[in-house]
């Protein structure tokens, strides 16, 4: 029985759920799309959900028949319902009719549906404007809460999140996540699916290293639609794409670091390549950017392995990839090379001797101490889920 | 007759030689090589020689049989002759004993020919560490320098010069210089060739912007080698390189700016993103190279045609390129929102007022004030000279 179901129609009862999304962390990029508006993706991408307890979206929503408007509240403040996010919900309504069809439920009952209204708060848990891609987790959350309201259980919410902004479709599972561009005009075929689960791989977690900007950034007018008209390296990427994920799935099968770990880095140089050989080019990553890329360079040539990765989304900050065992180690370097603040927020107290041999690269980047405002340690989570279930307000 | 024709075995006599040799800017780079010891480059590039007043190299070449060793002063410092430079020397008094025997000069005269040893005194007219590429001017000047003293009359000096250091081919001539990749495995065909002389288009200035480095630059241990061996976007480049060079010579049939301008930025940025994907990537932009950028961008915008370009090599320093017409607007926007020195060397003190349309993009860089140490205003030059003929010591 829906909890729709209660109450009579001279006063409609009001819900309420509590979800929470994850920020997921593209091991594959996802840049550019074959149509704007369904928001399907040029080529496949795969990625990594991260624990949705310290880079992640909490979302309450209420919904009640006798709402006259849908509503949003982001981190405090009202905002208009955009375009996009409206789709999401249309979307999620109409799905919601089309099962009590199936479901043979009364025609009153189909009537609340349609009418039924949604009041949704959301708050992202990381700090705003630290540039840590919220709207993946932020639009994840809306569309898993509502679908969550809605009792909609035979839906792929992937699809349903990709509508309200393309990467969110990869927050809805956990683990490591494949998004198929796929080939359908509609986009049907264009979804988010699980991979591995968060306890195949426990050992990975992530360092996210939030990169101060000293001077104000200069809009770019440009974005991933540009660089599809502009760059003759798209092509030359759809073709390397696709090999990259079989690279990352079975570096994923036998836990093999060393690949996970190339094949990421590479796949993150070549999307700043692209937005650089864009027309006019794109500039995400700063002077500090580089600096970590060559310390991570310079960490696995003194490390004699690849123990350590990079990769950056669009902008500065760093998502440093590793297996627990390497954490001391790294994070007591980045400590001394480029921490402005002493503590990294969620990581272990473990100390550690740093080893003679990597004294050389602490004299390197010692001139970018402070360059990094905060680093957060996360490890890799298991998808949307639900906070508080369903409850009469 | 030759000046080496003089004297008797018991006192050789000295001769000398005074040479200068420009810089040259790639407007279609040159990146990685077919064969690493002839230096046979991957693709075919094109570039505009400069002024060799502002930014170039003086070369004394003094020779005699007397000498005993080839010798070489670096800006007032002796250095070991490299093996580059000696071959470069080697095969200058190859072609040397060739030229005299094909002319049926005596056999003394041979004799002669292949003792004469060099001693170069070269020194560069522009700042020393400031990244502006002097390897160019300076193999340039060594090559053409001993190919006069030689009285090599019948040679390719542009093919010896490549040998030295790749890109000094193209400062033997003056105006647009088209370097050929060749075919052929002995490199027979890759030499460079003058497509416009330097008074064809006479308006072209540069304006050539020195970037302060704040931080200490960190090696890259990577090359042109590296981006062949490692980045897909290699391929796609060579793929396009021709096209590009035949859109330069078509602008400047044509005098075109707008497109030399778009190919030059556009090559710009292709080279630099090759870069940013080769394995480790290499980053030779900073963020006040990054600010140029993107200040250029919106002058163009702003000026609502293409009056400006900017193009980069291998370091941060910044190579604008305009018509003379614009010099007093572009520099006036520079000095006040990235000059820490308030002069333009060279440049002239024609003051103008900003138009208003300007004054966002005034305070949109301001923040940068400080960033660029200095600059040099240089039209484009004729190519090596003799500046003062061999006379005997």
């Amino acid at each position: 029985m829906s909890d729709l179901d209660s109450g009579s129609d001279s006063e409609e009862p009001i819900f309420e759920i509590e979800v929470a999304s994850p920020v997921n962390i593209a091991l594959v990029k996802y840049w550019g799309k074959r149509d704007v508006s369904l928001i399907l993706p040029f080529n496949d991408s795969i990625s990594l959900t991260l624990d949705e307890n310290y880079l992640g979206t909490r979302t309450v929503v209420r919904y009640s028949t006798e709402f006259i408007d849908d509503e949003i509240c982001l981190n405090g403040k009202d905002i208009e319902v955009s375009e996009r996010l409206q789709s999401v919900i249309n979307e999620l309504r109409r799905l919601a009719r089309k099962q009590a069809i199936k479901k043979k439920l009364p025609a009153a009952q189909l009537m609340k549906l349609s009418r039924t209204k949604f009041q949704i708060r959301t708050k992202n848990l990381m700090p705003t404007a630290a540039g840590l891609a919220s709207s993946a987790s932020g639009l994840a959350s809306i569309a898993y809460g509502i679908a969550q309201a809605l009792q909609l259980t035979d839906i792929d919410i992937s699809q349903i999140a990709r509508i309200g902004s393309g990467s969110a479709c990869r927050s809805i599972s956990g683990g490591l996540v494949q998004w198929y561009s796929g080939e359908e005009e509609s986009g049907s075929d264009s979804r988010a699916e699980q991979i591995y689960t968060s306890d195949h791989w426990p050992e990975l977690c992530f360092l996210v290293l939030v990169v101060s900007q000293k001077k104000k950034k200069i809009g770019s007018t440009a974005g991933m639609q540009k660089s599809l008209e502009t760059s003759s390296m798209m092509n030359t990427r759809n073709q390397i794409v696709d090999e990259r994920i079989k690279e990352i799935k079975w570096a994923f099968s036998v836990k093999n670091f060393e690949s996970l770990a190339e094949v990421t880095m590479r796949d993150s140089n070549m999307l700043h390549a692209i937005c650089q050989d864009t027309y006019p080019p794109i500039f995400y990553l700063n002077e500090t950017s580089h600096a970590l890329i060559n310390f991570v360079t310079q960490f696995n040539q003194v490390s004699k392995e690849i123990t350590l990765a990079y990769t950056f989304d669009a902008g500065p900050n760093c998502f440093l990839l590793m297996e627990r065992k390497s954490i001391p180690l790294v994070t007591s370097l980045i400590k001394t090379c480029f921490l402005a603040d002493e503590n990294i927020r969620n990581g272990s107290s473990e100390e550690v001797t740093v080893p003679e041999k990597f004294s050389e690269l602490q004299k390197t980047f010692i001139d970018y101490k402070g360059d990094v405002e905060y680093a957060i340690q996360t490890s890799i989570g298991s998808g949307s889920k639900v906070v508080v279930p369903p409850f009469q307000v």
